[in-house]
């Protein structure tokens, strides 16, 4: 089938149902569906309906379908509508990794009733194991189900494996290999289960060479090598090398679009991570923190303004180009500092020298400085004020160069201090680079006029 | 094994053996690596360097390593290095949506030369089916590859499949049961084939409630609907529901990285898509456009001060909140729009309308503008200016709520007209409000101060 596409028809249709306790008719319809496209559904219902839709489903397809929530989303809804025995039901079917997520959004006296409650006491232990890790590590990423074997072990007994693990284990694209010591020795592939013959001993298929990681590294780093090796799944192990769990590539996905979302939210300025359909005070509240330090800054340039304020009574026509200043420093400010976290966030091996960074900074920047001086020179003979064109023209490359040289800076600093650089390519380059434009200007009008 | 970090030792090391030749030390050491990592080493060494490794390598890793090389970084090495049957043994062994993406960059006679001297007409066929979709639909992402079992079959036939098409498929996660007429009608998973008796009958396991998609689906949504679904994989048909090919997850992690980087460079104002390793003279031009236009924008906002300057000339305090006006627009204005681009981007399944975003948006405005309201006012009064209490205070507020509806317009109107929305959360939105603002402030001003 297609994708499904949620209609308002159709959701008015099921919201009727509902009113109508029409179960045959709601249970039907949500046979149809899977288990992401019901929760697409229960997003948009209120949590009292959703509740009564998530218990006509079986518990293992209604866990399935909470797993498709946000976990953020799915601690209100749960705090409201459900019992702690019909939590831990559900959560006794999640992955280990899903079920430590939404575990780390409850309050603790709720989450240590659910582990206490929990049917499956192996859930219970990984809940416990994986709950040490933050959430932004290969450890906070992982998953405890996986298939393991040993040497000596043959495909037969590899396929039984799989079969115990079953209802554990939702996707599986390999069986771990490992020794004695829980040590991991390499993979064998479910391609090459398949081909091989049912006697064949798992040291004569498995494959040695893999890449795996440790519990520590970060998700970003963690994404970049399944995406560079193009890894359906990356095993986990701790320093001395034992098998502790397997990061899937759909976690990972989750993780890559999130990040880039939040890089783009940070780089509007905006502190929180927020959505379109959050409060009006939630909303309100993301913003203020960047407005006001911009606000700040525009008064830092209102200060340097009122230095300058009899330059500017004597020749008013100064005032015109303050635009000008501020926003070309800004834009090119952001351009540059771009680039940087771009080039950062790729951790190309070999990156370029600080040295070599501003040399071609500053190349990029004369020639665009000069292009944009000259467009604002010839305003300036059009408007009938040729006096100001060495001003304007100046002002301008040295507000290219100077917001080139910030836009470069910032990030690798930010980098360095351990802070998310994209938060520099953002509001804080913008006002910094107003303050500067405009000082610049000031200062070269002031210097040049006064000679005349 | 860990994944591997090329260091800047190791490549002069690397680039040592290769000036002596030294082809043992040399096949050593790319035997260690996997196919990323020596293409990562083929990066940062010459054309000719690059060359002779590639030629240490069996044609068979060879063909991996350059799969793992961006296409357009590939075309200039290939016209420079390979001869049109050196090209044709690696692209023989490529999966077939890596072929045409590589023919796709090089000039139509190499492109024919090649197809025709191929040795494997299966992957030539291939190629010239999939020459026909644009890059960026499910048509363009899709590779012919495939394993394919009619119902009917038993597993052990599936496995022979499986066997027959080892050799040209890498990765293998199901296979598609089709019709007599090649219609899509289920898939197998490979654990459900490992897991069945040899000669229990494909129609017995497979698996009808599939989601495939159709050749024209946009990357986007494939993309989309991919991480929704948790898929590894997605068949892809056409319009009658013929099995044409799949979509593998790592194409579509590929997508979705550059889409991010794409969306980010257009909200920072960069035009073309460049890297900072780029050339002087292709940064500067991938900027120019923007600034050029922000260039204008500001010295439209200067014929605006143009024709305030006798009110300028009376109070030339005005002057110093020319730069608060239009940076506080700008940074409402990406604020707001950057969360509209997000929400078109999320495509979540009933969106607001215009109205509710507007109303919405003007509540936020108001209580933002109302902060930076009083701030800006508290200032006002620090520098003994009260008279410009109102004029600030009021202008303001209202540059809040227009840039927030500009914000919010414009992505809306781009996304109408088929525009990537992005771009509005750019330089588009900046230039815009820096006029706005200026506009509004003078003309608040301007009647503000004459009634007085």
């Amino acid at each position: 089938m297609a994708a499904f596409e949620l209609t308002k028809e159709y959701l008015l249709a099921i919201e009727e149902a509902i009113e109508n306790r029409n179960t045959e008719y709601l249970t039907a319809e949500l046979e149809e569906h899977f288990p992401a496209d019901i929760a697409a559904i229960l997003y948009e219902v209120n949590g009292e309906q959703a509740h009564y839709l998530l218990q006509l489903l079986d518990t293992e397809k209604g866990a399935e379908v909470l797993s498709n929530i946000e976990k953020e989303d799915l601690k209100k809804f749960i705090k409201e509508q459900f019992t702690v025995e019909e939590i831990s039901t559900y959560v006794n079917l999640f992955d280990s990794d899903d079920a430590v997520d939404l575990l780390n959004q409850l309050p603790i006296e709720f989450r240590e009733k659910i582990i206490a409650s929990l049917e499956d006491r192996e859930q219970a232990r990984f809940i416990i194991d994986l709950m040490h890790y933050p959430e932004d590590v290969a450890g906070g990423l992982m998953q405890k189900e996986l298939v393991k074997v040993k040497m000596g072990q043959t495909v037969s007994e590899c396929v039984e494996e799989i079969r115990d693990q079953a209802e554990n284990v939702d996707k599986v694209y390999a069986v771990y290999v490992v020794d004695d010591h829980q040590i991991l020795k390499g993979i064998v592939s479910l391609k090459q289960l398949v081909l091989a013959r049912r006697n064949t001993r798992v040291e004569n298929i498995f494959e040695e060479d893999i890449v795996y990681v440790d519990t520590t590294k970060s998700g970003d780093e963690v994404a970049q090598i399944m995406q560079k090796y193009d890894l359906e799944a990356i095993p986990v192990v701790n320093a001395l090398g034992r098998l502790l769990g397997v990061i899937m590539i759909d976690d990972v996905i989750d993780f890559i679009t999130e990040k880039a979302e939040d890089d783009i939210q940070k780089m509007a300025g905006i502190t929180d991570d927020v959505e379109e359909d959050d409060s009006v005070w939630k909303l309100a509240k993301s913003r203020i923190p960047w407005l006001v330090i911009g606000v700040f800054g525009s008064l830092m340039a209102a200060s340097v303004i009122h230095q300058f304020e009899n330059i500017l009574a004597r020749i008013s026509a100064l005032a015109m180009f303050i635009p000008i200043m501020g926003s070309t420093g800004g834009n090119v400010g952001i351009q540059t500092s771009s680039l940087i976290v771009q080039s950062l966030s790729e951790k190309t091996p070999l990156e370029m020298s600080l040295g070599q960074r501003l040399v071609k900074v500053v190349q990029v920047a004369l020639i665009n400085g000069i292009i944009v001086g000259i467009v604002a020179g010839v305003y300036v003979y059009i408007i009938g004020e040729p006096d100001l064109f060495w001003v304007v023209f100046l002002s301008l490359i040295s507000v290219v160069i100077l917001a080139s040289f910030m836009g470069t800076i910032t990030p690798l600093v930010l980098e360095k201090f351990g802070v998310n650089p994209a938060i520099a390519s953002g509001p804080f380059i913008t006002t910094a680079n107003d303050l500067i434009g405009i000082g610049t200007y000031f200062l070269i009008a002031s210097s040049l006029l006064n000679l005349q």
